[in-house]
């Protein structure tokens, strides 16, 4: 892939888009840029990227087409709406969803897509803000063989866990497994802080004893110690988790599968949303059980 | 604590406390030890051990006496029965359970032994046979600070991890906090892992993805990948677990705090032991998924 002849556009330059597209840019790419509110691609602009009124607009000026967007129902307007990615993409670009969304709206994007000539990955990541700057993002890459591999070296500039995980919707499917396995580490750690709490210990130092240990996970290591400090800043929404997580739970149910442990969660964060903490971090679910 | 003048006693001498007193007896210790089976004494003994006949018998020769046996009525036995150890004990003794057990058993305990004029400890451990063998385990003790601070030498030989935690009964209560923690993990792993087959994944790829990110769990990394190769051979047994389970229950019962995720996990790991697999290691618990 010539730098110089590849134009490549981003849509969505929000907390993650930004930094995901700058790593793009810096590389020598000419990048096309669209964000609903404009002032959030101003940084790239002014670091040489071509601002853009709408994704088509985007869209019909770029070879690869990258968008990490909010909801799937951003993901359905900008790719599939009027003057959206897919109407206006030119013939053999490819276009490439990073937002967590729905398997079965990568599988109907990528439908779409090959109708029209058009060559589609989906790819959500993980890894949050601080992944993204650092370029350490773990992306989840579902679509073709052959595409994946002609964009690897940009998913490269984005992340440091790239991986394959089949065809269209495995990179949601993918996503979906990886936040079922944080829903329940977050049980763990809550629970485990909450007993601990209430036996009279010091939180602080039962951790220094099980953190290493069997009962160790990503979630004791690193929103364990927020929690004893009072810090629910956001890291990840409690509403974006919970997006996520309605989505593995309709998914689970429509393949059947028994998921108890992520349905007590999802109920824990519901009920803190409820209490007016869906834009805090996600750590803030330790709040369900006070 | 000189080592010529400071007679050791260990009670329970099979997979854990086997290797565990090794360590002590390796450090040039006079060495005490008594198995109800009497056969696991036997490699202690030939390394220079003395072999007793009941756990009062290595009491009234020891200065400071382990134990780490099965379930909390076997360290009733062996502590507060008939030739146990309190009855025996010189005063001044230190005494300390290893054992998982009960916070109230490690407290009456202590009460009973402050009677006697002996000092006592709760000292849990986690790692498992590969942490006894090695010396790497994590021992969380609950007692006296000064009692603890004479045993620390001691508890260094069998532990990497050595944290004080409180007063009598802190060390099963941090135990409990970490088996807490390890089951709700244990149900993220399971139904991170189902989905990913129900969802024509490959499961070893998916976890290429997300091993090492948000949902990390030690579990993940250590037990995902025996599931992966159909190796349920313990590590940690079903049954053992499904006590602490139990005990974690009727404790936080008790404190009148939530644990809706230990109660789920607790359900899976009981209907695995229906199906009889309750002499298998814990990853087994992934058949409550099939």
């Amino acid at each position: 892939m010539k730098k110089e002849s590849t134009k490549i556009g981003f849509i969505g330059t929000g907390v993650m888009g930004n930094p995901m597209a700058s790593h793009i840019l810096k590389e020598g790419y000419e990048l096309y840029v669209y964000n609903r509110t404009s002032a959030k691609t101003q940084s790239l602009v002014a670091s040489g990227a071509h601002a853009c009124d709408s994704p088509g607009s985007v869209a019909e000026m770029c070879d690869i087409i990258f968008a990490i967007v909010g909801f799937p129902k951003d993901v359905e307007t900008v790719f599939l709406g009027s003057n959206g990615i897919v109407e206006k993409a030119k013939p053999g670009s490819i276009i490439v969803d990073m937002t967590t969304s729905t398997p079965d709206l990568a599988k109907k994007i990528a439908s779409v897509a090959i109708k029209k000539g058009l060559h589609s990955l989906d790819a959500p990541v993980s890894g949050g803000d601080v992944g993204a700057k650092s370029g350490m993002l773990s992306i989840m890459v579902g679509g073709k063989k052959e595409i994946f591999n002609r964009v690897l070296p940009l998913f490269e500039l984005m992340g440091s866990n790239v991986v394959y995980q089949g065809s269209a919707g495995s990179g949601q499917h993918t996503k979906m497994a990886n936040q079922i396995g944080i829903a329940s580490s977050m049980l763990a750690m809550c629970e485990s802080l909450t007993y601990a709490k209430a036996a009279g210990l010091d939180q602080k130092t039962v951790l220094k004893s099980i953190s290493s240990g069997a009962a160790g996970s990503w979630s004791l290591t690193n929103l364990a110690p927020r929690i004893l400090r009072d810090d629910y800043e956001p890291g990840f929404f409690v509403r974006h988790f919970i997006k996520d997580m309605q989505i593995a739970i309709d998914s689970s149910e429509a393949m059947g599968i028994p998921i108890p442990g992520l349905k007590v969660a999802k109920a824990k964060f519901d009920q803190i949303a409820d209490q007016g903490l869906d834009n805090k971090g996600t750590q803030a679910v330790i709040k369900a059980y006070e």
